[in-house]
């Protein structure tokens, strides 16, 4: 192996710890809050199996880089809960900062991790661990910023700001992502097989169950958004089956379709589950964010990836962005429907909302695309091309090859 | 591939997206009622995750049906779920029903589903998506109906009569699948591998964690349950062991008897499991359960299944079928020990739960054959018996075969 | 087969139907609580799934053997929880014991038999199901004499005694393991594949993700525990990341480093962690067992095993015993520090840990001994080296060997 690559290999131990020490240091000096928690220890529980185990299997669709999927999963999962902390103990120092207790804390950074999580799905194969975790560091850092100017300027509550992660995840990695070379066309590593997939549907399954916790935790009244939420899922499945066989030639059904859209549902109407009146309104909702996820899989990387040079290796732009944006959507249409008659109110809501939305993209769009530029400088040790979708360049394999 | 087949493939998402609309559309004037739940979202939670992907990943023992055991399990749940909401809606049209509140419904309509996901294991692998559809709405109509007798007639408390749903489930899918063509004898892909048996073994071991919840989760005082059924499961899964070595020649244990056996104790210990009062007879109802659950996977198989012409894919007559039939008899005898002193009102009780028992029984033999024989009518477009257990035939593999 | 095995085969039902019968017997003239319990339903479901499943599958890497290590993990977990159950109910016998409700019972005697999952990761592929439950039984009697010990002597909280249980199992193992015969060097069969390595990070996960869970069950005040669990097990992941690429050739990561390393923090911290009052100190606690765990597993395999003729097949004195003692440690240092104004009382509470990790540590190692002395009689048919690491010797394969 040519010294470039050892370097590489050298460097991540190096900024890893320095990392670590960097938040150690800082925990010294950080306070603790032992009151009683607004959040039960089952619904951290919840996001934390969601995220860590859900995410980390979801992601494992790629034949050769299941270590990777679930192994990085957890390094930067770890890594940026820690950040996240840290930066809402440096956030109060600022003015409209309140001191949360422990639970609410860690619950909300598991949350905010999601962003990343859905950011590295677009970079997925094609970044380095070092690359990763200062991907991390960035993403946590503007996120925090973009949902502090929620909570500053716009008076957003904490849990509609914090609906809008899936918005900013796959944004920052869509941006992000168009900075990294393409990966070489026909690659046989860019694929995925039986087992992967299967593999996949069990994180995809796991994700599945838990997304009404995911849209619920940080309310005070669960029931009726882990109701919505739940048809919403329901009816996206249900789309998302439809849909399939009806786009595929020959009526199969095709398991990419059923990775993305079964979860459309439950992302777009995480914006207004605790607010959606009647089940049918998530449904209707559900069915659209299918629709428009299996379409997006379809036209996106046909007509729009080429154009922008994105390669969105598990497709966050049509399983989270575009869902995302629906759920935007949805919930300003609701506002004008529910507040009608209250002109001047309604302005200022749909106002606030509308502002929130675009405050969101921007941020990600723009740091995403600045981290994406970072990343690629020589200094991180860019990966060839031709080692992308690889465990074998991170991980030893003792064990012949043979069955991988 | 001949056109036949091609129409089946187009009839699926229109099917799908019909019966999708009729579901939104009654939703639509449904109510809702957001009063304080008598159930926990844990407890909802533990039953969905365990129903979704506890049931979804125990069938995928299959070699080549992976995708479609737990794509298809996914499927016939949400659907079913909605369905099973819109019936007990209708069923307030009937005397003697009272309105419930979210979650509550949301859990019973999951736990109805058990019933549908035995009877999918009875017919695995020789369905289609249309006739699965199907099946799970009628079944979701027999079930309720069934249920309702209970109810209204009998005066039965939910709880006991949600536990007739693997009795249900087990013989409305036995007698549906006598309807269905056998498969061709020594075929090869109607046999499992290790590493489908493991990942068998995944979903089985979901399942039996989280039996105790099935079993608790409608009751008020959950301890009692609870501390019966793990030792139901505990002893049922030491039997298992015990009676796989003892069956077997060499004495070494068969994977299939473990994926039955574990789960026998739990079946059989549901309906009782309240009321149990001391846990060696919970222990003592898990052997047995776990004796006829092993001397059935070897008798029915060669004595009962060829006379009726019925091929059971996934064994449920006696992983299901017979633990329920004798936890209704243990129920039974129990009450008698117990109110032997009090005859008049014992005679009650026992006429009760035998007519409970009986009706479960004749409305899923006679709806499952009926539905066995709709299902099969050429308009279904039944599959050929050479595509059985064949997820190639419902997805499309962009991947190679090689490492299937 | 020769007829040696044949009769190893036909004791195994045997012996398993003799304990059942003896621990339902048993049961038999053993009261039950019905009080409100301490324990939330929750609580226990968390550390039995993480036993049942998460053990289960951690334990699954070897290439040949993952249908024992799920299957008999289940088997022994069974066995050891009715007996621990009996055992504690025998207790009462003695003095200073007090009976406790049903879910606290079994929750503990869950709790406990992490100590012979553990055990059993060091003679991993080398004892048959006989000798396995011979060594839960005896195990268990070992560790609750200990544990009695603990509180009678030495007035030790339940939950600081039921935290030696990764100590006494990992050293009983060991002394266990250094009475069987040591595998063929070079054997293909101890080895992995990257798919049962991916099937054992699965596990590990679940492991991770449950841990706050396990160090907080039997405490009141959760939160404290939770919150520096968290952050123990995110720092020693971190560092076991660092440290994998440090330490192998190519700065490349080890996966069973990943594996061992990122559940150390955990391990290590469950001492002190509800009573450790800034999360830094426990990210130290987990930076360092990583360290110690990683070390471990470069120079005990070279250094001390070859000496001691121990062959540790999941690496359990690494992953377990170094972080529990450096746990152990780690408790007194920071009961010096609290307490250094008042010598009187912290020399007590000083000699009254010391003396609670000797004892642990002398009847593990002298009970674990004489078991692994005891198992090796001809009497329990012990396997021949050359069919360590192989399902086939136990389990039926129907299916042919093709894709293993």
């Amino acid at each position: 192996m040519p010294s470039h690559y050892r370097n590489f290999h050298n460097s991540v131990p190096w900024l890893i710890l320095f990392l670590e020490a960097v938040f150690i240091v800082i925990f010294y000096f950080s306070d603790s809050d032992e009151d009683i928690s607004s959040i039960s220890y089952p619904g951290f529980q919840d996001v934390n199996h969601m995220v860590i185990f859900g995410f980390g299997f979801f992601l494992t669709f790629l034949k050769r880089y299941g270590f990777s999927s679930t192994g990085f999963n957890l390094l930067i999962i770890v890594l940026g809960v820690q950040c996240s902390v840290l930066i809402e103990e440096l956030l109060l120092f600022l003015p409209y900062s309140e001191r949360e207790d422990d639970m609410r804390r860690i619950t909300k950074a598991t949350l905010s991790l999601t962003a990343v999580v859905i950011s590295t799905g677009a970079v997925l194969g094609k970044t380095n661990p070092v690359q990763l975790s200062l991907m991390t560091v960035v993403e946590m850092v503007a996120l925090h910023m973009s949902r502090w100017m929620h909570k500053t300027f716009l008076q957003i509550s904490d849990n509609t700001s914090m609906m809008h992660v899936h918005l900013f995840g796959a944004y920052f990695g869509l941006a992000a992502s168009s900075r990294f070379s393409e990966p070489l066309p026909g690659s046989e590593k860019n694929a995925s097989t039986p087992k992967s997939d299967l593999l996949s549907m069990l994180g995809t399954v796991f994700l599945w169950v838990f997304w009404p916790s995911f849209n619920s935790v940080l309310l005070w009244d669960k029931s009726k958004a882990i109701y919505n939420t739940y048809f919403a899922l329901a009816v996206s499945t249900v789309t998302a089956f439809m849909l399939s066989a009806l786009t595929t030639k020959d009526g199969k059904f095709k398991m990419t379709h059923i990775h993305s859209a079964v979860l459309a549902g439950g992302v777009a109407v995480g914006y207004a589950a605790h607010s959606i009146k009647y089940p049918w309104i998530a449904m209707i909702l559900g069915l659209l964010a299918s629709v428009i996820s299996i379409l997006g899989s379809y036209c996106l990387p046909r007509c729009l990836n080429p154009v922008l040079k994105i390669h969105d290796t598990s497709g966050v732009h049509f399983t989270f962005g575009l869902p995302s944006m629906l759920g935007a959507l949805a919930q300003v249409v609701l506002l004008v429907l529910e507040n009608w008659t209250d002109i001047p109110s309604l302005r200022h809501l749909v106002a606030i909302h509308i502002w929130a939305f675009f405050l969101t993209m921007d941020v990600a769009l723009i740091t995403g695309f600045i981290t994406g530029f970072i990343l690629n400088f020589k200094l991180f040790k860019t990966i060839p091309v031709s080692k992308y979708f690889e465990d074998q360049f991170y991980w030893e394999f003792p064990h012949l090859a043979v069955g991988f």
